[in-house]
């Protein structure tokens, strides 16, 4: 399994990019899984009240999940360990994760405050920003080139993959 | 990890008995599991409408999830086989199932119509009806017998568990 994190501060544009590369690579017959990593403000609006899950969860259950026609959905603590390995069992051929900075995978780094983005993470290998930036010998492109930002990715994807 | 089905038709029971025996395990300790298993009437109501996850879904995701603070929620088509094992390596020592009356697992029958029932399904252990269920030799409670049924449940887990 691939493994590619987008990282940037708020409103950097991360959820558009996203959406478009999961649309994109799915597009080309990967099978794509995806993981966001809900910042600060607490745990994520899961909009599970008044779900059998949250009654469930609010008895003692520890991981709650409900099923239909295949769709699953599953509601609980569990390790980050455990859940990339349930992408990979499921057959996930590319995980994008959004955020997570400290996890040691592939990253673009996207947005302003680059510099900075930079001191806080690891393994940045693309560089997505309003401004041209060329520093650090890392590949980059401007948000309005996207066709050649979303050229060099699938690239990258189809290319010897190192962890 | 120790499997209990809870089958019946619908508007038997089944919700409740899950959410009491799901307070009354893991207030003894176990760490509970539940998974429901949402019948007829389509994929479940998952409201993820206008999430990232939903939109990741509908960008071409197969399986995405959110995290915050240890919370997990996982969305997507997955094996039940994989569901299963993800509830094992995250620790759940009891688990929950609503539904599912063809699987193999032992099962509480509960409701009414239950010769019927015993009919479509299989590996009943127990019984719990509105009126004394007294055929084909598996013990039986009726509803108001809470306090009894609660306890052979709990002798039950406790005890030798051949699958």
């Amino acid at each position: 399994m691939k493994v590619i994190q987008i990282v940037g501060y708020k409103n950097s544009g991360k959820t558009t990019l996203m959406n478009r590369l999961i649309s994109h690579f799915s597009g080309m017959g990967y099978a794509v899984g995806s993981l966001k990593h809900h910042g600060h403000g607490g745990a994520p609006d899961l909009s599970t009240e008044g779900t059998d899950s949250a009654r469930h969860r609010e008895s003692g259950s520890i991981l709650s999940g409900v099923e239909g026609e295949g769709v699953f959905n599953l509601h609980g603590d569990v390790s980050p360990e455990t859940v990339f390995d349930f992408y990979r069992v499921n057959g996930i051929q590319l995980l994008f994760m959004e955020g997570y900075k400290q996890a040691p995978y592939k990253k673009i780094a996207i947005g302003n405050d680059i510099e900075v983005l930079l001191t806080e993470t690891n393994n940045v290998q693309l560089v997505i920003s309003d401004e041209p930036f060329r520093t650090k010998g890392i590949p980059s492109f401007t948000f309005a080139e996207e066709q050649e930002y979303i050229g060099y990715i699938t690239d990258w994807v189809r290319g010897e993959w190192v962890e």
